[in-house]
């Protein structure tokens, strides 16, 4: 039986903030723990689940609300879910944050600049965004609503790996969320 | 840390042919042997990730399209995920077995006749369906396609809620899905 509370935490931000980077190193954290965790990938499910959806605003909003229940299924089940998407509309996060109960949701605005972001992109969607060959990209040719009261401000280009990863293990000792 | 393997177990039938009794019973008895589980119920998911979706043909498709997505992502996660969907027609099943690894899918097909399950129909859907005040109703006026193979076969208007367990866990440690 696991004796730990579901729980979702959902990394917000713009492509190549470091939302998948800091996902993975937490898992590893909170694997030593003890604590059953799964990560939720914007590439990986868009592979799967949601390989119907392309990147329009009504799209990328029901995307985001699949993986809100997807969440809220495995938060149910008892994990700790990392969800890391850009989900760059506040509207569509607010509408996962009021599904779920109160507390549960603990939003993580990995928050990095658009130049910073543009440097580590090795696989050049920046550079093709601003040539027009990708269109409604995050940042380039679609809007990003930074959220207004995140649980947890990450800024990458001035933090640590450590330092994310420690702000958000003491954001939830602190909340008790996780013992 | 988890030591059990994922794996998705798939109850396919009529309308109240059991599934979802046995579902609550098998988890029981898997938590008893300390195994982690979690139940994808039709009624649930059709009210949260898919309460976009009809019952046409196209839309139960697309029905068992996500949920074997979702199956597949908690069979990732380690947990025995159970399924109780009606799950009609035999393409959208092997469209899923056919995304899992091999062995990772378990189909059971919950045998009962037409004439026991409205017996059993509570809620007063067949009564309904047959006086034509619910359309597209499996077996009704949907049609439901049987497993030509599956992995097991209960047969709920004989067998007990424990033979039928009882079967399934002897599959299961046979086959050495769990220990």
């Amino acid at each position: 039986m696991l004796v730990q509370k579901g729980l979702v935490v959902w990394f917000t931000g713009l492509p190549c903030s470091g939302k998948t980077t800091i996902t993975i190193e937490l898992q590893s954290i909170l694997r030593k723990r003890n604590l059953l965790t799964y990560i939720l990938d914007g590439d990986q499910v868009r592979k799967g689940l949601n390989s119907d959806l392309g990147f329009s605003e009504e799209d990328r909003a029901e995307n985001i609300r699949r993986v809100g229940e997807v969440a809220k299924l495995f938060a149910d089940a008892g994990l700790i879910i990392l969800v890391a998407f850009i989900s760059p509309f506040k509207k569509d996060r607010d509408q996962v944050r009021n599904s779920l109960p109160k507390g549960k949701f603990v939003e993580v605005y990995v928050n990095c600049p658009i130049k910073e972001c543009e440097k580590r992109d090795v696989k050049g969607h920046y550079k093709k965004a601003r040539n027009g060959e990708i269109h409604d990209f995050t940042g380039i040719s679609s809007p990003y609503e930074p959220p207004k009261n995140p649980e947890l401000e990450l800024k990458t280009d001035i933090e640590s790996l450590k330092d994310c990863t420690d702000k958000i293990i003491n954001y939830l000792v602190k909340s008790k969320l996780i013992s």
